[in-house]
């Protein structure tokens, strides 16, 4: 689980789109980062870090069935495996959800993950 | 500029920390990123994608004086020459601006850098 994976010793309870609280971190900007958490933010940064990935996580982000089977997936530029790839590197980082259904997988954004990137890079008021 | 650098087609002007308007992008949520903007915004998310470097973009983003002197920071483990060489990472990143006095390099957060990651990372509504 991403939240409990960035979970701080300061956290603070954020409400996620689900309406789930999600225990966070401290914004950037309030505060040093702590080396733990930083460990924990960085895998999440370094899978967007990639713009193929990006594009992936975008597309299935911003889905209005709300998930993408892998099998629409063949206009990025790489093939079929390197989509599958991608889309499980962005699982690993806790950024989507996904669930095999016969031959294929489907993707989904994992709930509170943007949430809780949004929380880390709130610019300082 | 950061804000000119992820400039899209169908930018919608967002008010940032300075209340200057940042011309932006769509979330990631709102529709699929484009190729173009994807390769932008994922140099912004590698220059975060190390511990190192999260760290120190913290510890500058959330200083009260807004500004870090390179010769204040020996406290993350690295030598000075490799915070100086990540500095200037998240510098060509557009997320920290520098200034250089006498000896040292000082740097600050860049005006509206989190603003416009903030916009990209917004979790669907």
């Amino acid at each position: 689980m991403l939240n409990a994976g960035i979970e701080e010793s300061r956290e603070k309870p954020s409400r996620a789109r689900s309406g789930a609280v999600v225990s966070c971190c401290a914004p950037l900007t309030s505060e040093p980062i702590s080396e733990a958490a930083a460990e924990r933010a960085a895998r999440m940064f370094k899978a967007l870090s990639d713009p193929i990935r990006l594009r992936l996580f975008s597309r299935v982000a911003s889905h209005p069935h709300g998930e993408v089977c892998v099998c629409d997936i063949s206009d990025v530029g790489v093939s079929q495996p390197t989509v599958s790839h991608h889309l499980k590197k962005l699982r690993e980082a806790g950024l989507l959800t996904s669930e095999r259904r016969g031959t294929w997988v489907y993707y989904r954004s994992a709930p509170g993950a943007l949430a809780v990137l949004a929380i880390l890079l709130r610019p300082q008021e």
